[in-house]
């Protein structure tokens, strides 16, 4: 109903909340995002019961999910993958596999929790969420450092390894125990996907481009590719896949044409509107209560193990190039975010992770992306000075 | 669910269809408009049933309808409505009055049609859907002559008169009976908020201006423009006017500020995304077998009274001026576009209208839009030649 309808008031107010919340963190220099989830904790119907989000604002919210992702797609160049070399590529292999083993072990073995569940968590730890790693790193003008351009590399496969290793979890969580032949097939249907999107995809847009400019329509590109995000997001839920990762492969096939169809601001925009929801929802579905001493222990050595295994993992392949390179790049890959969250989410709805597993993943995310950012400050400020050191002798 | 949502399949299909048939009426030179609500009469519940939207589709299709009334907003200046002067104020204030009266007459009196439905569909006949004029004229080269400036500045007000009848016809209607007093204070609420958001609106977000450049969140300006919008649907709403009214207003507030925040490109993508949604549940809640031939006469005699009355009424203040600037007017203000289609819906869902009434309402909007732009061409033909010329000698 147009008329009288409760879904515009709670859509109000929950956008108004998570971007006052998402502000005040902002002016605490802490990530904004962190605000508009804490927002659903406090205001949700776990807590204040201020805001009860109806069954159309979590539709709304995976709308926006799905966006969110098909943005991190389009900020991903599979051009780049070519380009960053072997070194990322094995950075982001290592930190990939090392959260995950560590993750499933103390999960499994240690916590014995059911192997669905420990799948799914050791999962969430995998994925790199680079963007807040990028802004630091920007902050201090050094993106043109080799540890900038190994992290932001590696951050690159890392998002492609985090998206099959999620689409093989859920496929092989949700049958009955664990089916070699089944796994191989959905490792390889991922694979395949991904290959396709990275190598083949922007090749078919490309020759679309001729008949999409004997199009009469307005904004063709752009309704072109909301179509294909959707399209890919129903294909991938067919295929035995979470939405997302249709939409995050769909964006992936259009990043090369980003810029020449200003794709990005237009996506970013919906993005702006949707995203909120989503966030605030990811909070809303958190029970705090579950946070015993027990879960507040398993929380944070999770996110210890988070930490370690990524230092580990993207450690390895830097060795050589001695303990403050691989500090750089470990603390630079720690915060995990939007991919974490949402295969959470997809874990939670799927019940194949308890509100317990759903608050540890929540307070890893959390945690990794609060700590990250000082540290790195703080392991990159010689370099930072030598560059504006660099910048006077140039100067004068 | 993340997991196997009808839900996103659904999106998808509407998405595409309304945007394939929307590219098919562009490729023939019509309204893509009238193929996205075309899409939803063929493939929807009354007709092949192919899509059947769901009430999470509807929602959406609903906070479609209020970014496009924000839309419209925001591309009506207010600061124009006072240049446009007092020609075009006259012209527009007569080109509502007219419709609205010749249509309840003929509705309530030669019809018997209930009062409320008599009174929507009326109200309904009246606001003028300027876009489709603006691109003939446009394409013609004559926005710049005398006849344009008056459609332009006349629509302009057009959209205001539209919006505050609305507010007073759904409120005036949802009552038992007409009470005199009630009337005037709703007509005193609309009026009082189109001028407060027309002249008080632009200031407070001015004040506002230096605050926002201080927030430390991305796209602070969107994001404000975002809540008001959703903010104002809820007032209005609670105030008892339909919701689009408050996001209308928003925009109107917001317009003076559009550039200088890049808003309209920004808040048009969520719209590219939004819309679809909304013009097909416009088809798909139209059942078309309600067109008897009564229902089609009756159609008929309403899209005729809708032109002759907006001919009527622009041409009275134009007398003077002639008969052929008397024609060019009233075509030019002839199509009723999303604010009708607006009116319709919300009667429909208000129960203020019947299956009947909202046929004839989709009829003559349809009707109106398709025959304004080739009749104007006609029209303006000698102009466009003149102008033609004109350049020729000055190039020579």
């Amino acid at each position: 109903m147009l008329h009288s309808d409760p879904l515009l008031l709670e859509l109000f107010a929950i956008f108004v909340w998570a971007k006052v919340f998402g502000e005040i963190f902002e002016q605490l220099s802490l990530p904004a995002v962190l605000g508009e989830i804490l927002a659903g904790v406090i205001l949700g119907p776990y807590a204040t019961r201020f805001i009860n989000p109806g069954p159309t604002t979590y539709s709304i919210a995976e709308i926006g999910a799905i966006f969110l992702l098909f943005t991190v797609g389009l900020e991903t160049m599979p051009k780049d993958l070519v380009r960053v070399g072997r070194m990322s590529l094995r950075v982001a292999v290592a930190g990939v596999v090392a959260p995950f083993v560590l993750g499933f072990v103390y999960l499994r073995w240690i916590r014995s929790d059911p192997l669905h569940e420990a799948i799914f968590v050791a999962a969430a730890m995998v994925a790199t969420s680079v963007g807040i790693t990028a802004r630091v790193i920007g902050d201090m003008h050094l993106l043109q450092t080799r540890v900038a351009r190994i992290i932001l590399g590696a951050a690159v496969f890392d998002d492609i390894l985090g998206m099959i290793l999620l689409a093989v979890v859920a496929g092989v969580a949700s049958a009955t125990g664990i089916q070699w032949i089944q796994l191989a097939v959905l490792f390889a249907e991922a694979v395949a996907f991904a290959l396709f999107m990275i190598f083949l995809g922007p090749r078919v847009i490309g020759q679309m481009r001729p008949g999409l400019e004997r199009l009469s329509i307005q904004n063709a590109p752009l309704i072109l590719s909301l179509a294909i995000c959707l399209g890919l997001s129903v294909a991938a839920e067919r295929i035995g896949m979470a939405a997302i990762i249709g939409a995050f492969f769909a964006g992936l096939a259009f990043a090369e044409y980003s810029k020449e169809w200003n794709l990005q601001p237009r996506v970013n925009a919906i993005n702006e509107f949707l995203a909120p929801f989503f966030f605030f929802s990811i909070g809303a579905r958190l029970d705090m209560r579950v946070f015993s001493w027990k879960i507040v222990a398993a929380s944070i050595v999770v996110t210890v193990l988070a930490i370690v295994a990524k230092m580990l993992g993207c450690g390895l392949p830097l060795w050589k190039e001695g303990r403050r390179a691989v500090l750089q790049v470990g603390v630079g890959m720690t915060p995990r975010g939007e991919v974490a969250l949402i295969v959470a989410l997809v874990g939670l709805q799927m019940n194949m992770i308890s509100q317990p597993a759903y608050a540890i993943v929540l307070f890893m995310a959390s945690a990794t992306t609060l700590i990250a950012p000082p540290v790195l400050r703080v392991l990159l400020k010689e370099e930072a000075e030598a560059v504006v050191a660099d910048e006077i002798t140039a100067g004068s």
